[in-house]
């Protein structure tokens, strides 16, 4: 059944598999008027584009994306706004072995036990591949967020048990190493760490953390589309996450209540500002004005060299090795994916809120 | 703009304010033919219910639910089930400083942002009453999952720091104690850790853990409606619950790949295997065979007896205490609550499925 | 699979039978700060409400309205808003016949083929009595759009073959003849022979028009969620309906290019006006700004004294005659919901239509 | 807000604007493992295809369709099939006059007052040629309906004042003629009559029909998602359609009941006959496993030589004829638009069905 769509206002739908000829994605609620052309997108995909250092996959794709409708004269238009991706880089290859073999820690058992057939060509649909429509549609989002004065930024926190000191955190270092690290010093010791994990034909998983801020206070509908509900289920869908939380997320389950709940004041221009930010910006689903922040956990990528036990497809017992391009640390390009999943939901909440919020009519 | 539906195939509605006359909520796409009577229903909600022991709210509510619509001479005819809770102990009080202060850590402040007025009576729809109607609705959501084999129970595995040892857990004791806990033992110890917090007018976070089994591989429709990015949300949604995560969850990020990539061999019954269940029963967003995993983080309650700093709802920098009932570690009776999300999206699920796999033709 | 909700801003899912306890509405979406009341609502149901002249079913329901939600202090809070109706004569009989055989015409067959299973106390979910919780909803629906400036008004324009002189039309006259109907001298005629049809035993179809305005130019979502494609779906799901058309209709198809487009000018007050509305006030969709006109056919009702062939639930032949309490024209009371219905969808429409205006940004 | 989709189950989303570089639709939750190829949907769309006799618009198109993504090795794999189709003769021209005036009866105006801009080229989004997108879609649910033994075939019964003579009904010659119509005889004098009113710059209406055979009974989810109203939305999407109607339709409306109740009888199979069908295969909105039969009225286009007065988007009054290439008769090419829309209705109601039969559990 139809799951590949996701939001209510600014609602974008992706198609497309790792090794086909395409991969794509059609947003729709856009509101017109929007100065949008290519360049904008793909800035936001660069960032996301493997091979750019020996950390990622080096599948070399140009991830040049091209607008097929609803821009005219180089503005928004309202309509339906088609975003495609030529896939270059399918690398002809022998598939004979992942074509009759589950990959342990991999989407071909489940699609296989799901579908009864499936496209196996670099992981088909299930490929991190299809990430790479939700940071296009992402970049939209973000445009709409833009005029609204709000900004999403991410970033990775911790690869393995190498945790950023936050104390150094510094939002200008993210984009000046290899990790999207806000910590200059962390990032200098991860690389020769993943070089390590690499050459071991391991992996390693990790944490990225996703702020905003700019949020105004009441964005979310309670009680089933609460803002954290959504940014739970649209983290979660993202390839290789296994958990999600919201401000002190589960540090919050250890914590006294007289700790936990963020006191408010008067700010020097009259409005409210709480002291602390334990909810990280969202209360009862909706938000409260402050940063909203989220922190996603990254398994390891199940791609390894190191022979795994498994089944094929007529239930004999084997092993396999997974030869091939891919990323020791996921988590990395988890980053943008973050952002522009993030950007999507505050995007969709921002226009929904606007069918409601209490100047209706005013 | 509406947000209080959750499901596709079975797709229910909440409605219903803390001190209003009554909660209740509709369920819409139960298949036909079910046996279905109110006493089903009660005993799951007998065990959500307030004032069972002294851990949780004094509030005397008999939570006795109604069957209005959608059951025939005892069966489900495959219309909208309308079930309904008279509101009986909406104790008669003065809400002079609830109805014009903002408790820090409750939706208070961001209800009045977004709609400009709000139910103080007892949190109005923020309170977690409402999870009543969730209970309700998990109940028939049970049902359909028990014609398909698929079984769901929780647990509250940590309040605050104290952890239960994994070694004894038992199903069989979780029922046997006031805080739904499979370690007896732990348990004990916790009763007199939660009476001193409750006398000193504090209260304490909690982490609950809920486990389907039975569930078959297939269920879950990638990319954006994903098993696991469905549950995420509908855990989030929950009150008070900032964190939610499948299988090892956050532990994940800690890993080596080889480690995380749970392996698979030949079961004696030819069936497939897996010699772990780090990924907690999911893998691409569909369920492998394995038992699902879903661990939540609880905040404590932010209704404490401790003054705490805050505004009025013109702006004055004032104190406030939460006086009345509350739970002074609302994570216990979150567990019932999270079985009935989980039941729900299973069988909402399940459900889907049948439009889907790979029999529709055959 | 769920069918029992309606709109997508404005969203209402109805539940209930006939004959069952209660029936009623929860209608989510409702911007907050309205003033509501039971009377309000009460006026809308009181213009449905069935055994008002000879010439509707006999039944006696007081059709008395409770808001259980949603509403605090007399205003609406933006949080769902639960309507109920009880059942109140639900006259006690013997239901041997009815419960074993089809009644032709009606939905016995069809709701026994799809389910297995139905409620045969008078048409269960299938009765008409269905729609008096769309006029309760559809009386909130009227209350946003009051505060748009848009009004929504119904008339029966046709009886059998009978039908009105358009040139008498006069909104003044449709509350005061037992047909809603706008030509006062017609409907001195109807009454005489309806009487004739009833006493035979008989039914007779009919046809009803609706017309709103004030509906400002811009409401409407191509392409799918049109402003006509969404009101014909609102009709075609009353019961009894069998033909929508938007202004000319089917006249229409009859008609040259150059007399279908309505012309447009420049008005006194400098804002465009439209020479004609053949278009019924929508076009691509999206209304136009002049009155937006609905018409439909409504079939003679089934339940008839006059004896017909029918299958039992055993696939036995044989004969039936609905005795009991029914409406020889069911027209007549289509008549205040096709106006709920409309009420729904403009609002909806009017509430979606602001998360996307070319004044998003301004 | 997002309206560019259609159907639950089977959800289809389109894009692509008249003169854009190409248009296309993404086809979500097709059932797997069905034999799927371009060809198969080229074939519906030469049906559609302009330019193929001097009564339809001589824009030049080949209309070749590619498949993006959802197939592998021949067949579906139950993940998002990518359709595109390349716009090839977007003659360059200038759009001066029509760029700046709004042309009376089309959604000129409509989509100016909505978002402030449009895409004035051809029509835009609201060109005709979006329909090429859901006859591609329409292939697909064929595909899926052939396997359930359902067939959808549609004929243009009226143009203007002149019907077919339903005596001489004969599918055989509906693709033998350039109307689609089922009456060879009435065809022959169609085509002198339409070459008049093209010659004479002016247009025409038609009437539609749409038949489908092998429909089980019990498809349609009562009360707002009926099989009938859902018919209902996706004809009056189709540009131009001004009217809808199911079985006998507003004819219904003179009848009297005991004419109209379709009576049963048993089968000499054993199974249910109906000895009419003035219900048109629907009760209750549910399918009655008669043939289902649709009815829609397409007003004559707008796209005129001659003359007509109108606004420019200053307000000024002036006068507008458009030139260049379209359709005297749009209900010609509306046939197969309808049929597809029709396929879509039902195979998203098969699958719905199966989440939700008596069935379920057995």
């Amino acid at each position: 059944m139809a799951g590949n769509s996701f939001g209510t206002a600014l609602r974008f739908t992706t198609w497309g598999e790792s090794h086909g000829p395409a991969i794509g994605v059609v947003v729709d609620g856009t509101p017109p008027g929007l100065a949008l052309d290519e360049a904008l997108i793909q800035r936001d995909l660069d960032r996301r584009r493997p091979g750019q250092s020996r950390y990622t996959t080096q599948r070399r794709e140009a991830d040049a994306v091209r607008i097929l409708s609803g821009v005219f004269d180089g503005r928004t238009t309202g309509t339906p706004i088609a975003l495609e991706i030529e896939n270059t880089d399918q690398r002809s290859r022998d598939y004979g072995e992942i074509a009759r073999t589950f990959r342990p820690g991999h989407a071909d058992y489940t699609y296989w036990a799901k579908y009864g057939i499936r496209d196996y060509r670099g992981g088909g649909r299930a490929s991190a591949r299809e990430t790479a429509s939700r940071v296009a549609a992402g970049a939209i989002a973000r445009l709409i967020l833009t005029q609204a004065g709000i900004r999403v930024r991410g970033a990775m926190i911790a690869m393995g048990d190498r945790e950023i000191d936050r104390a150094r955190w510094d939002w200008a270092a993210v984009d000046a190493n290899d990790f999207f690290c806000p910590d200059a010093e962390a990032a200098a010791a991860w690389g020769p760490a993943l070089d390590q994990i690499r050459k071991a034909g391991s992996s390693i998983g990790a944490i990225v953390e996703v702020v905003a801020d700019g949020v105004p206070a009441g964005l979310g509908e309670p009680i089933y589309d609460k803002l954290d509900g959504d940014l739970a289920r649209a983290m979660m869908t993202i390839n290789a996450v296994k958990g999600v939380e919201i401000g002190d997320g589960f540090a919050a389950a250890r914590l006294p209540g007289e700790v936990n709940a963020d006191e408010m004041r008067r700010g020097a221009d009259g409005r409210p500002v709480f002291l602390s930010n334990h909810a990280g910006g969202i209360l009862g689903g909706i938000s409260s004005g402050q940063d909203v922040v989220v922190r996603l956990a990254v398994k390891p990528t199940s791609s390894l060299l190191i022979p795994r036990r498994t089944l094929d497809i007529d239930g004999n017992e084997t092993e396999i090795v997974t030869r091939g391009r891919h990323d020791p640390c996921v988590g990395i390009r988890a980053v943008p994916v973050a952002e522009a999943m993030m950007a999507l939901v505050l995007a969709d909440h921002w226009l929904r809120h606007r069918a409601m919020g209490p100047d209706v009519f005013r």
